[in-house]
């Protein structure tokens, strides 16, 4: 099969021989994979990751022992967990210290035809959801993340930094709770793209007020942060949201004395995302910039990599 | 009267004029003081304060309009707030925008024979407390706000890392809510100290195992919070107790894979202090190295700069 594959820091569009499913596991055939930030940053290093990329996707489950499984088109939990352990008996797989993650850690991802995902992380996508906005069902559980982390209250004025694919996500996601909330960008097209969709927005430079109880930092920089924190009230949140591949310099003084608080969010629970794709409750289809077929995913890597792209998917049916 | 001056990064000991108490102020005549870290960080150019230095006290009202103060013995808030803005109306006038904080933020300390302190700042120290245990009042208040802030569970594992004067205040009050404690420290005296009082005690390349749930920062130094980090587990909270001068460089990574939350810590209120003292919940005068008479001053801020030392108080009345 073929497959996208990152060796020594190098990327390339390989031929794999098509893995075969164990006990307990699902053998996938990939319909559609999105390039992610997190691949980005793969690539320039980050997990020191080797093997196939790829962790947003839908497919059909080709082959499993559940008979009830197979045909189902599907997405994939991407934190296989050990099943054993306290962290996965509470449901908190994502925290296996024994987990690989797909695409990213020791396991091989969905780019490429076909892919291995536990039985116990397939999730069924309703009909009602095209293919396209199953593949954001993963970035869209990372931004309900946000909501077990932190209680959002509908009187909480919300500033999320960053106007990137993340950040139109976790915006739609967090504005579902009533808050007050605004995306913070740079992009004209982006902000205009929010708008559209009845979100706020502003510039970094007119978000200087100290007046946002909460802000989400959705920008992969270190500027982001700084933005952040100078929108924050004394005792405000941020949450951490793109993970950097760099160390973060942070004013260890100001956290403290504004008593800041700094919450970390990675992974979320699919249902929730896959809920509201069925419910409508969010706009995925419009943060697609550029479909390319598979074939043609080094292309495509290219694309996602040039500045201000929004989402870029691979279609494997084409 | 004399005072310890702090002026363009310079320690003097020298003469002031007595200050006149104003409306809604009473003036104090100091009976003892403390020597804290943030004392030493502010002679080092640490927020930029010049003027009289000094914030844990205890004393004696002298003059105020209200009569029923008058010859009380009290320590003091020491945030000012305005008393008008919403976090002054919500009892948080310690992080009221425009106040100022004794000895450390454009407003004369405790290091005088005499200051000045709004009268709503005024907390009556109980006969039951000594002078001595009195200066800790403030510290102490620093430690329960922490249980403002977090929620400590008793089948909490929690980590104090730092056997420092902070430490051994937040580990004896955090320990008060049943949870599994263990200050983690280098200096033998000071966990034999801690031991001396029930604590469990451990050293930083001992807590490698990722089993706590809380931990807090209180060494002052970046090295623990790198301790605490690996004591803690995913999902696990940092408090940052300790005020840096500098920046803290965070493995960012970290934090996100792992959802740890960083949680700065400050001022705390004074009642929960002074019950603690009053009820004998906590050891404070084992934490005292020595005593210094007021017109050493400055050889007491010697020994405070010592590295080991624990408190170091200054005596007004001899």
């Amino acid at each position: 099969m073929k497959a996208v594959l990152l060796k020594q820091g190098r990327l390339r569009f390989g031929e794999l021989s098509v893995p075969a499913a164990g006990a307990g596991e699902a053998l996938v055939k990939v319909k559609m994979a999105g390039i992610c930030n997190t691949d980005l940053e793969l690539v320039k290093g980050y997990m020191g990751f080797e093997g196939v990329l790829g962790h947003e996707f839908v497919g059909v489950v080709a082959e499993t022992e559940d008979r009830a499984w197979t045909g189902k088109r599907v997405c994939g939990e991407i934190n296989f967990g050990c099943g054993d352990c306290d962290w996965c008996r509470r449901g908190l797989n994502r925290h296996c210290p024994s987990r690989t993650v797909l695409g990213i850690l020791n396991q091989n991802g969905a780019f490429a035809e076909y892919v291995i995902i536990p039985v116990q992380n397939l999730r069924a996508v309703p009909d009602s959801v095209s293919d396209v906005s199953a593949v954001f069902v993963e970035p869209l559980a990372a931004a309900f993340e946000i909501l077990e982390q932190v209680k959002i209250e509908p009187i909480h004025k919300v500033a999320v930094v960053g106007d990137g694919k993340l950040g139109l996500l976790v915006s739609q996601v967090l504005k579902l709770t009533g808050c007050d909330l605004t995306l913070i960008g740079k992009h004209d097209r982006k902000l205009a793209l929010a708008r559209s969709w009845g979100l706020k927005t502003a510039r970094p430079e007119e978000a200087n007020g100290r007046e946002f109880d909460i802000a989400v930092e959705a920008s992969g920089a270190p500027a982001g942060f700084e933005t952040a924190m100078r929108a924050l009230k004394p005792r405000g949140k941020i949450v951490l949201k793109s993970t950097y591949a760099g160390k973060l310099e942070l004013d260890a003084a100001a956290i403290v004395i504004d008593e800041i608080t700094v919450v970390g969010s990675r992974c979320g629970l699919f249902d929730p995302a896959i809920r509201a794709l069925a419910n409508n409750l969010v706009q995925v289809e419009e943060v697609v910039d550029e479909v390319f077929p598979f074939s043609n995913a080094l292309l495509a890597f290219e694309r996602a990599n040039q500045s201000g792209t929004l989402k870029v998917l691979l279609d494997l049916e084409c």
